[in-house]
């Protein structure tokens, strides 16, 4: 039986800390509180909400402390973290941004981006594996990277990127074409069709006025709707989805599976 | 019903810690917590253990963290972190040392502290209201004067104090005397006879091989002995105690106090 949390928060508890500005509607401390509590670790994970002003000086200070072994990070902090840690893993190192990092037996600190990998997973977990897909994904941002990374890596079949910062869009289709030449890499329109799957990696879909970041009009019957908004759970976008039949995949897949693949690179270890 | 803390701690809890240095024994998360819940507030308190080399950077970064509303102070850091505050309440200014701290709603530091206060609250709901009483103390440290002061302030009749470093005890024998001069202070021996109460606030019991931190041959029948110390529990002084027949305080006492005291400065208000 899962124990309740308050019980085990102790003296020796290890602490783990998402940072953000704003925090108050992450959901990853509930999300992670509960994977470790299903792993029987003695750790607890809190938000801290940290404007970019002060973030240099409070990373700084938080490194310090002992018994913190490891921090989330989430917007907009990804780009800026990956300046404070002493070693990028791969994927960070090609994204150029962080969403987690790590304190290593040696004292030093190591970032990694698992934004791509947890979408990857979730995909999985749903019954999606992307490998063979072909894939249209708006969105070149931060995110957008990570993800078109991780379904490149994961072997789709092709995968058309469109992003209204057409430069971002240009330069991401260039980089995904010489890291995987095995995947067909190229840019696509805002009405995409001829897909398996389309991708919402834009944030249009957070603010209720939003319009759509795509049209949906020409897609296949069959074809998967996903967005990786997580504030409101059915976007826009997705509830137009289901109206028309489509399959969809919610931005909180990605969350629980990003969540665990994070708790896995802590290092925890059940008791 | 009291609900678990893993369902409370989400993107909106504030924050709370406790530092010091070792602080893997620290009881105070687990009482703060438990605390927190049955006010219904949705605040969770979390141990960090930072090194007093580190405490001043760490103690900058963390007062940036806009969702931590407070700070529990223990061993070794009271006396540092009273300069890393911007006020410092009455007793605190007294003492020279705080043992919580808490961001105002200007956005100040204040510090405050209330060992001696639990102290107090914790003999009064054991039924040893100290009004009146002839007391003997032990130990004129950080805790001893802390302590010394508030049972002056609780109207004690008489206080006989005695440390091994005679400066201390002199100083502040003549500044108990000087604030409270309706309390007969004086100069004690480390054989105590003729008071109501004998109060350890010295570190001996902590270690196994410590000897008695005073004598309690010559304690009157019916006189309480008090310990400071919350682990060992029962220290070798109340074990002493219970077998002469004493009735005892235990440390943990004055924990479970002061937290009720400390929850109350930080202005935590039920959901």
């Amino acid at each position: 039986m899962i124990q309740p949390l308050n019980a085990s928060i102790a003296g020796d508890t290890r602490l783990f800390i998402i940072v953000g500005d704003p925090i108050a509607q992450a959901r990853s401390p509930a999300v992670f509180n509960e994977i470790f509590q299903k792993m029987d670790v003695n750790a607890v994970l809190v938000p801290m909400q940290i404007p970019a002003a002060s973030l240099k000086a409070a990373i700084d200070g938080l490194k310090t402390i002992k018994n913190l072994d490891g921090i989330v990070v989430t917007v907009p902090h990804k780009i800026a973290l990956a300046a404070q840690v002493d070693q990028l893993l791969p994927i960070a190192q090609r994204v150029g941004a962080i969403n987690c990092m790590r304190r290593t037996d040696s004292g030093e600190w190591i970032g990694e981006m698992y934004d791509g990998e947890g979408f990857v997973l979730g995909l999985r977990k749903q019954g999606h594996a992307p490998k063979g897909m072909k894939v249209f994904q708006a969105g070149a941002g931060g995110a957008g990277k990570a993800v078109a990374h991780a379904l490149a890596s994961a072997g789709v079949q092709s995968l058309r990127l469109v992003d209204v910062d057409t430069a971002k869009q240009d330069a991401l289709v260039a980089e995904l074409k010489t890291l995987y030449p095995d995947v067909e890499v190229s840019v696509g329109t805002f009405e995409p069709s001829g897909v398996d799957m389309a991708v919402n990696a834009t944030p249009c879909g957070m603010a209720a006025g939003d319009a759509l970041p795509f049209s949906i009009d020409r897609l296949d019957r069959g074809a998967l709707v996903a967005d990786l908004i997580m504030k409101p759970e059915k976007t826009k976008l997705l509830l137009r989805a289901e109206e028309m039949g489509h399959k969809t995949h919610l931005g909180r897949h990605l969350l629980q599976s990003q969540a665990e693949i994070i708790a896995t690179f802590f290092g925890l270890k059940s008791l």
